[in-house]
């Protein structure tokens, strides 16, 4: 046998939908290859004749899927699955694959996260994290000439904050590098339907992780939290209702920085979120204007969750569990005088999934043949379980799952309803926008407010105290 | 089953010769995890508690090799195999590593060529290479800040030329690009014993490969022949005397600019070379120094040939097969006006070896136990057969080699000598030296003694034709 151990397929695709050239790299180890159906010969290269070679590595066009852009979601650190799911199990997955996008910035970032992954394997993991890593940051800049300018702006830079920690934190949420890096490169992520154009919002192309522009301002504020959110992580076990924050960067093209957070996906990969709340625990200005009541997927609020005599459905342990989280990371976010988070709730229907998925099938069979139809949400269709497979493999590979059921290690922010509900449903919750600190922003109003009214004047602003309290009261009422 | 397809166990190592942190990324597939032994249990990490995490990645450290000097070799295109070969068996293997020399330079390297592959894995193959690929480079500049510090400096660049040129000359001469990684990356290239120190000269830990630093004036001659060369080894089929070129790169640290070239060795990563022949097929002022002749492994020449009665012993099939190649070679080079080039000539005494290895049993014996001996060219013996294994990988794990016995697909330069031959022996014959133009530098010559003697004065350098023909007439007298 003198085949070697790793077969390195390199495949030029072009998307049926637009321009973007994609590169897929499959790697596959011996035992692999032959559970793999044969990719077929592979074009002939120029002067390519028989040599004494005993390299196999050759390219092979392949059936490739456009991701068609998933469903609707107004929140920053959620996107959804897409309604259409695909029920073709013929699909042919992909191994690891390295897409460039048509967005610059997009391609930029898939090759920072792809280098940055790579490299931090020759990165011993420190024994413990020192402060210094808190300030950490590898800067690489990258000058292309006449060399793969079809897939990469020829100038570009990507930075990396903290890599050391952030490579600590997904260890303690349970994401692997490798799973990260797929996710994140195997295919471009998609922008949400959402994303208004002035920042991005993408979400993984298997949608478990969610990919989040911010703004110069959100980067300090990450430093100036870090340090604290790290000890909180690890108190708690990974075990938060707060955003898994993953890693940060800023990709430079063109002279613009674009600045990016990653974050764990608070709704499922895989089960569509039918009703969506986000809940500060006020009733002031908290309801969905009719503007968003028009969307898909509308942002309803505090009001509208009373008007709609919206409960959550769990048992009682469920509900103890949970708040145990919450009063932990609440009493976090008051320390580090955060306030204006919400929690975002997040409803699953299972039985309107059922009938959604049924007229679904019926579409499908109905479009047989069809590219678009066959691949939509491909990935999370029976995969194959070779390696690596993304941060939602695991569960795809071995168990697949039933309506309304879901893997707690992928889909973490979710509780299944207890049995005495009114209908089944999955709830997804979790405790969003926690960068607003009371000192950085509400100092400012706070400034504005005396020059206005006089030094002895009183501020209704609330404290992160009080905003906690009002937070913790409302939420412990959600439940049926 | 819960554990993921690939475990990443990243390990701090320090090497018992000198400060050289190594880091070691060992990649397994699943298949393969049950085969190898067991890491061990990591340590314990800062405030590494039960997560829900399934990560399974964790420090382990590992007995690691203190690589041992190879012997020494003044060719620039040749290091040897180290006189002491290991005898243990026990070795324990490790997987795909990444270490970081003490140098700044050959840690930047590594790097680097480990990026580089990496990164070419995500570019399309191109259906034929352009005019473009042969101007093409691709840069890199990174600053890292309070990141990696113990194992790269902080600020560095890396270069490489013509990265698409390169990496179908791999694939032409049979190295796969993960072998290659493999080879320049594992563990650190060592510094030849004739490496003077004005200018680097390295073999890869497992001998396979040299790294030569080359002048910028050799970038630009190597830019000027590189389209050349490259018809010839797709007209030869990659089977040729010349050396075979596989990357070329510029290392900048401290604003300091190294040059760098890959070569195959022409030598064996394996059979130690007992007497070596620079021959250029001229008698005058071509014979080993005095201060030549006490070294180790003196570099004779076409004189110290004819006096010594050295001669080739192999069949007359091999000897035409020999002549064939080296007479298409000399053409190529004669097109090019390129002269200067030498015969390289290696002899490896398979009686000579096998004494000194029953000699080299019995040290290893009395000193057993020693780490020093142990771990000496310890990547050669019994390897465990997992990939990527480097370019002599697939020797090793698939068939163990007897005395004077080579695989022709890793020693490629190597020929056995024929029944009749007085005593058995190996030769490793190739052509070096090519990269001198009689158009650049001759050139220079001519008009310095056009200066002295006048324009009509005989000029004794011989034209590049003259070179050939007299350099293939004592080439093919060299066999018995």
């Amino acid at each position: 046998m003198t085949a070697p151990d790793w077969l390195f397929l390199l495949s030029v695709i072009t998307s049926p939908h637009g321009g973007d050239v994609c590169v897929s790299a499959v790697i596959r180890s011996h035992s692999e290859y032959h559970r793999c159906p044969d990719p077929g010969p592979g074009p002939v290269r120029q002067g390519d004749l028989s040599l004494k070679s005993r390299s196999s590595s050759g390219a092979s066009p392949a059936a490739m899927a456009a991701l068609a852009n998933s469903g609707s979601a107004s929140s920053p650190m959620v996107l959804l699955a897409p309604k259409t799911k695909t029920k073709k199990k013929h699909f042919v997955q992909q191994k690891v694959k390295v897409f460039r996008a048509s967005d610059p910035v997009q391609s930029v970032f898939m090759w920072g996260v792809n280098h940055s992954i790579n490299d931090l394997n020759q990165v011993p993991v420190p024994v413990m994290l020192l402060p210094d890593d808190f300030k950490a940051n590898t800067k690489i800049k990258v000058n292309n000439h006449l060399f793969n300018k079809e897939n990469l702006p020829g100038h570009f830079k990507f930075k990396e904050y903290c890599p050391q920690v952030f490579r600590n934190l997904r260890e303690r949420f349970g994401i692997e590098d490798l799973d990260y890096q797929v996710s994140l490169t195997r295919s471009p992520p998609m922008r949400s339907a959402d994303d208004q154009g002035d920042s991005l919002l993408l979400n993984s192309y298997d949608r478990t992780l969610v990919v989040k522009q911010i703004s110069s301002e959100d980067v300090a504020d990450m430093h100036n939290i870090l340090s604290e959110y790290h000890q909180h992580i690890v108190k708690c076990h990974g075990s938060t209702l707060l955003p898994q924050f993953l890693g940060m960067y800023r990709v430079s093209v063109d002279s613009e920085e674009t600045y990016l957070i990653v974050m764990r996906n608070m709704f499922s990969h895989r089960l569509v979120v039918h009703r969506k709340y986000d809940l500060k625990g006020s009733l002031v200005d908290r309801e969905a204007s009719d503007k968003e009541r028009v969307k898909e997927l509308p942002t309803f609020k505090d009001k509208d969750f009373r008007n709609n005599m919206q409960k959550v459905y769990v048992t009682e342990e469920q509900k103890e569990k949970f708040m145990e989280k919450l009063n932990k990371d609440v009493e976090f976010l008051v320390k580090l005088k955060i306030m204006d988070y919400s929690l975002l709730l997040g409803i699953h229907d299972v039985g309107r999934a059922e009938r959604e998925d049924d007229e679904c099938e019926e579409a499908v069979n109905e479009e047989e043949g069809e590219v678009e139809n066959g691949v939509t949400g491909g990935p999370m269709v029976g995969s194959y379980g070779t390696s690596p497979e993304g941060i939602a493999g695991y569960m795809s590979s071995y168990k697949p799952l039933g309506p309304g059921e879901f893997d707690p290690y992928v889909d973490v922010y979710a509780v299944g309803c207890c049995s005495g509900a009114p209908q089944r449903e999955v709830y997804f919750m979790g405790l969003i926008d926690v960068l607003t600190q009371y000192d950085t922003k509400k100092k400012a109003a706070h400034a504005a407010k005396t020059v206005k009214h006089g030094a002895g004047a009183e501020i209704s602003t609330v404290h992160p105290e009080q905003y906690a309290k009002r937070f913790r009261d409302f939420i412990s009422n959600i439940f049926a």
